[in-house]
């Protein structure tokens, strides 16, 4: 056994390959429809949108699929990424537990962000687009998406909702230290914006509305491609080197997880670290994995599984996931990244399947596991990985309570340096855990598109 | 050859003792005198101040010190820091210059400054000090003494320059979430702060107040020290982790730098990687070092050599250095970090016997600088830090005119995610340079006070 803290692996055992869980899935996913007419969506229909190689992603059933060199060669910037032993963390907690955490903080914007953004830009660039349009809340996404386009010489505007870019003006400076450009949303910019606009001048914005017009100039101009942060099957996908490199750290660590466990917005960053062990499941290991929301956006824990749009306006192809309904408005929160309505395809049916668990957390609760986290472990945890970082605290005391050495592995998707308000408003005692209102579900799930047959 | 990007130690090198280059100098450091007889100081007179351990080290000519073993422990949460080579940087720059940095940001408050404030806490810890007082300015120093207070257990009481107690409410909170109290200085609290209230109540505070006010704090209880985050002797020695495994990560990139450079505010930053270089120097190596200091706060290519205060207020010891006067006032500028009037005392001395060149940038280049290496590295860099890789950039272009493929390594001191408004004003083109005011200098320097066959 090592005394070992930090696992790094060598930068040539960066994944070569990213791992396509839609190959080993038991059933196929629903496929995505058409917004219009209903029926499967074509590779065509996204053309106006994304480059070939990413909907050839989208769609693909290969269990592996290349890793372009370049891609590869700029990920190495910073991955392969560090796993952690929490070893002053479990002391603190006196479990029996062992505690591990993958570390994406390390990324240039901060987050697991980055590995799908510099995949995205590349495909991009290759078939000649020259500018990348997409939105942004909290602005991890956006950031991110400035990094790599700066990386591979694409112009990139971001359009922020509003109440984001005035409540986090170092995100917008951030992305324009990329050479990005960052767009208060709704803005005068598009249709969408100004209808919004004329109604409320003042409108906060929303990611809905956002979506809307990044989608809407990217279908405008034929040099202009939409780029998505996640929810998709090629995000989803992208992410994956961070379970691969998982896997083979834990192995330097002399351990294996018996429990893996993300926080969920769109899913991505869960479906990154958990997919690899899910392949694994799926051959018979006993591992468990858990996504953790929200209890303010409980997509998973209350949502059904349906066909629903990715955005308010309509725009976007629908897909069949876990939702609240595209109009549902879930109450404010620091978590900004975790307020999606839907989620990832492909983690709706991974739990549909049984091969993960969900549950949900209050914001108070989050951030008190994390300031517990970041006291002894010194890193700072984004509001939104709290919530991994609070499921794992309640498994190690399960583990102290049930008297089983268990290990335990969690995804840090992401540091709060950007977010440190939400800590202030903590310790001044300004958060509140806003109870759900399943009167505002009803009326929102009321709202769902009728599609034939799903 | 190896083509890895980054060169990763495993942690059983990190280094097991601290590099004393006192132990190496040709010629001894003049002793530092006590503020009111201006005679040699002894151990009791900075008793009240610092824990043995740590006087001990101030003066001592042992060449190694080892570095104890719950230190190195707490070290291992994110040391070793990485050695990266900026390949895509000497692209851009067409330079056949070899450009690496070491990356101290990586560290919980994103800077060098835990070297030595988890060293710091730990001597105080085992001599029973039950709480520490500090000042900070930008809040580099502050957030990192509040990360090692709480992991040793000690209070932590942070006297913060009020105009970055409002301007910079990240750091703050930061410092909040490692459970220490932070102060807006002038304060209330101590007679130092009232008297300065009591002329101004709206004042801005200043370095050397807040200094004040943390060491009449640490005077006035029996349980309470204070702690430094640069200048002092101690302070150097700690830094002296980052040059050694410098050393250890060139080797694994088969590599020898024939320059090193880093930012100087107080030096430590810089002596941490140079010292142990300097020490080959005088061995015959050829490696040239140079510090880098602001224009409009030339410490050490404007300052004469000089004893001088530590503070305003003149309660500190008087040491040898480069000084501006310690009643010298600097123009505001956002490399806080560096707005200091005097300079380390070993980092003078390495400068008047040639172990050291000395260059000063203005503001605006600097951060054109930072912007360049963050769109190719990805890092976006503290302000401070700004200026050594200002000065890397300057060295790979004169290898370039020159046509020589010379080695360069910087001190990448820290990340500027606390410091984004600076990048705001820099792209709003609201950074000036104000030109350096030979009168105000002069003025200052007159101030000096008189000491006996110095």
């Amino acid at each position: 056994m090592t005394d070992s803290t930090k696992f790094f692996l060598p930068e040539d055992r960066l994944p070569k390959a990213w791992y396509n869980l839609a190959a080993d899935l038991p059933e196929p996913l629903a496929p995505p429809l058409h917004p219009g007419t209903g029926q499967p969506l074509g590779p065509d229909d996204l053309a106006p949108l994304f480059p070939m190689g990413v909907i050839a992603q989208e769609v693909s059933l290969e269990r592996w699929i290349d890793i372009p060199e370049p891609v590869r060669e700029v990920l190495r910037l910073w991955r392969p990424s560090p796993l952690v032993r929490a070893r002053r963390l479990e002391k603190a907690l006196d479990t029996p537990a062992k505690i591990y955490f993958k570390y994406e903080g390390v990324s240039p914007a901060g987050s697991h962000k980055p590995n799908t953004a510099v995949a995205q830009a590349f495909y991009n660039k290759e078939e000649g687009v020259r500018r990348l349009t997409t939105e942004t809340g909290a602005g991890q996404w956006g950031s991110s998406l400035a990094f790599a386009g700066s990386l591979f010489g694409l112009e990139v505007e971001v359009y922020m909702v509003r109440v984001s870019y005035e409540q986090k003006p170092y995100r917008r400076a951030l992305m324009e230290t990329y050479g990005a450009t960052c767009i208060p949303s709704p803005s005068p910019n598009t249709a969408a914006g100004r209808a919004i606009l004329a109604e409320d001048p003042d409108s906060n914005g929303s990611l809905g509305i956002a979506i809307s017009e990044a989608v809407e100039l990217a279908l405008q101009r034929d040099d202009t491609h939409y780029a998505l942060g996640s929810v998709l099957n090629h995000v989803c996908l992208h992410q994956t080197v961070i379970g691969q490199e998982a896997m083979a750290q834990m192995e330097m660590a002399g351990d294996q997880p018996d429990v893996v466990i993300g926080c969920v917005g769109g899913g991505s960053n869960f479906a990154g670290l958990a997919f690899p062990y899910m392949a694994e499941k799926l051959k018979g290991a006993k591992v468990r994995c858990i996504g953790v929301e929200p209890t303010s956006c409980p997509t998973l824990t209350k949502g059904p599984c349906a066909y629903d749009y990715g955005d308010t306006g309509q725009l976007t192809p629908l897909v069949r996931m876990h939702t609240l309904g595209a109009h549902f408005m879930p109450p404010g929160s620091h978590a900004g990244g975790l307020r999606y309505h839907g989620m990832a395809p492909m983690v709706s049916h991974a739990l549909n399947l049984g091969l993960m668990e969900a549950r949900a957390y209050q914001q108070t609760e989050c951030f008190a596991a994390a300031v517990a986290f970041a006291r002894q472990e010194g890193i700072v945890p984004a509001p939104e990985s709290s919530h991994a970082v609070k499921a794992a605290i309640d498994e190690a005391m399960r583990c102290k309570q049930e008297g089983k050495a268990e290990t335990i592995l969690f995804n840090l998707s992401g540091h709060g340096h950007f977010d440190m308000q939400a800590y202030t408003s903590y310790f001044a005692g300004q958060l509140t855990d806003p109870a759900f209102d399943p009167a505002a579900l009803e009326r929102a799930l009321a709202d769902l598109p009728k599609v034939a047959g799903a």
